[in-house]
């Protein structure tokens, strides 16, 4: 990508106001409703007199929902809408996607119940007991692994994103909200076993070059990953924030391999074979590829680049007032850690310095955040990450002076918002 | 705690062995049948014959289940006996408690959904709209928050465990499994606003001393906090692991306290009063205190001291074969990072070091592993945390001699456990 250098200059030239100074603009608090005394609460504090002291609430005068009434834990009821964001434009049993309600989120860690899913097939249930991984191929000694195998080798846990390709596709105007745009990405903490051991337990032979990788559902989904990514980091990851890998993202056992774009992560892995020369499937060939203006299509693109989003305030949602406002958002790489991200509020033109919150994790998400005074006049805000490899996430129109009008997959450009006079927040690219 | 120093000399008398020599014992291969083709499996390799190429399972026969099925997910139907521990002897609306599963978890994160929960007067159902934080006492400007005035603080998100002080309560033989006895205990990723901006921005006067924290529960739950703690890292928090907190664990709002003891860690929270003496409130006095020697009762405790425990191989699970065995499990200290881990095979008189998974935060899980070759004979296994301010989780006789007979709380003794020559593994003090 031919992104431009960093442009520090622009990133000093408008420094951060102090948190202090930030909170207190003018006289006004940033939040909250005064009141004059202690005990209780005047009836005139709006809409705020019913709850408080004195006051008891109802919930508070008869026992809540006993202990037990909820073995396995579900939201409340009062976020019910809090869901992942389910295309129906696309064909159901060819190519289905559930995306990550990413505007609604904190943090950097995805809730097992809103990672985003994605398949060809269908979501298969598979017995653990009855699944088995077989490796095959370039090695001294083909196995097969049932569950019970794969979890009594040494074990490793590493928090990382996982990420579709199409995540948003390169076309536009292109979705209302930060879910419709980049739901396709979530951020877990995985746990299993490193592939390199398990390759050297089978004696991996030197001439083996790429594994194979199929998944158990209908499509039997294949990539073809190589062998320098399998001997780096690669696992074969068997949970997910704890529990037990969830059907959508692989039950009972998937592989991960850190920054690869999302469905070489093959879930549901029941083969591995080593080999000289990549399969060429019909998802690194027919789909995946990106076509160049050369008109070569670009395959085998593996790592995404470096990427961010302001998720909060991001498209959909509405400014109540002037005044204090943070701007936080999300930012990675396949490449590794996030060095910086910069955020415009004036479309482009200065950038200033966003704060991240450790620890800042190689190949995960990473949450950024700046406080902003928005004075209540339209505003155009976004953000441009750059990874440790010095790598700035390009615009749109730099992506499309390499790419051309025909790419599909791998657009990572930055996503600027628009905020109207009102406080609404939409897309400034629709 | 008088515990003795750690023994830097014993850690060292029995090294670990590399991770190649561990899982080549002998002759045998760690895991998984070896097979002497590319193309199938015999029929003779035992239970695996069915499910590996080029014979087809089932699930990959028909089209899974559809995108949309869950706009929530939950786990596979083969894991729907992995839920919270709930123990039916203590009174359903006066002191319940439901329990982690962690004997069966993996990494360091708690899904929501297992998150443990402990509560008095049962879990309310709280509309956010309708409920209000209350700030008075020794301010400047009593305060009334919404929790969109909460929300438009600045956030910071941090990842912290969280411990009920009885975990397990200080007597024995005290359960089966690593849930029984340590199963109050959780970790997540905590989103929300610093307690000591929001109270300086209520103008919090020099001789406020304590701030005591009442919930908007049917109990009331109401404790006091040192103001030290209110001014370092404390927190007011709405989202765990992303998403908007879980009703048992305080939606909309909680007083996090990274390190002290959990329900200090005010759930929906709805009252903060800046006062110069503690309240002495029931959960201060009649509760979570400890019984001393000298008829004293220990009061105040806050921070929860270094722990850990072994969760695999753990109480109620079975060791397969002898060979190679991964020793696992999860240290934590509400002063600190933990330093170091060391783990005995012998019933406590060697002792070695366990590798740490980082990144190790401070007041978090830690998740810990030592390769180990089970010999086929019986054993007592265990771990010892040790922190960054050097203290050594003590033995319970350790524990026993300083507090004497009748302490309640607090327990965070060294948990043996055993295995018998079938690999049967159970509680070494019951």
């Amino acid at each position: 990508m031919a992104a431009k250098p960093t442009e520090l200059g622009d990133a000093e030239a408008k420094p951060a106001l102090s948190r202090r100074q930030m909170l207190r603009d003018g006289s006004a608090l940033l939040g909250g409703v005064a009141i004059s005394g202690v005990a209780g609460a005047p009836a005139s504090a709006e809409g705020a007199a019913s709850n408080v002291p004195p006051n008891i609430p109802e919930w508070m005068k008869a026992p809540g929902d006993p202990m037990g009434s909820q073995p396995y834990g579900t939201p409340s009821p009062f976020e019910k809408g809090v869901v992942k964001n389910i295309s129906n434009k696309l064909p159901q049993y060819i190519s289905a996607s559930g995306r990550t309600p990413i505007g609604d989120l904190d943090g950097i860690i995805t809730p097992n119940g809103l990672f985003y899913e994605r398949h060809h097939g269908g979501v298969p249930t598979i017995d653990p007991e009855q699944h088995r991984l077989m490796l095959h191929g370039l090695v001294d000694r083909p196995m097969i692994f049932t569950m019970e195998d794969i979890r009594r080798f040494p074990s490793q846990s590493r928090i990382h994103f996982l990420e579709c390709s199409g995540n948003p596709v390169y076309t536009k105007p292109y979705g209302k909200t930060a879910s419709d745009l980049v739901g396709l990405l979530s951020c877990a903490e995985w746990t299993g076993v490193s592939l390199k051991l398990v390759l050297e337990e089978a004696g991996l032979r030197p001439e083996a070059k790429w594994l194979v990788a199929e998944g158990a559902d209908a499509a039997a989904l294949t990539r073809s990953i190589p062998i320098e990514k399998c001997l780096d980091d690669a696992m074969l990851v068997y949970s997910q924030n704890g529990e037990r890998l969830r059907p959508q993202q692989g039950y009972p056992l998937r592989l991960l391999l850190p920054g690869f774009e999302g469905n070489m992560n093959v879930k549901w892995l029941r083969r591995l074979k080593a080999v000289t020369e990549p399969a060429y499937s019909r998802e690194e060939t027919s789909k995946y590829t990106d076509l160049m203006p050369d008109g070569v299509a670009r395959e085998f693109t593996f790592y995404m680049e470096a990427k961010s989003i302001i998720t909060r305030p991001s498209g959909g949602q509405k400014l109540k007032d002037k005044g204090f406002c943070e701007i936080t958002g999300i930012a990675w790489s396949g490449h590794g850690k996030v060095r910086r991200v910069d955020v415009s509020v004036d479309g482009g033109k200065n950038w200033q310095e966003a704060a991240l919150q450790d620890p800042v994790l190689t190949r995960a998400l990473t949450r950024f955040r700046l406080p902003w005074q928005w004075d209540g006049q339209p505003a155009v805000i976004q953000s441009r990450a750059i990874d440790e490899t010095g790598y700035v996430q390009p615009t749109f129109a730099e992506l499309l002076a390499v790419r051309g009008e025909n790419s599909f997959y791998h657009n990572n450009a930055i996503q600027p918002w628009r905020i109207d006079a009102h406080g609404q927040v939409t897309n400034a690219n629709a």
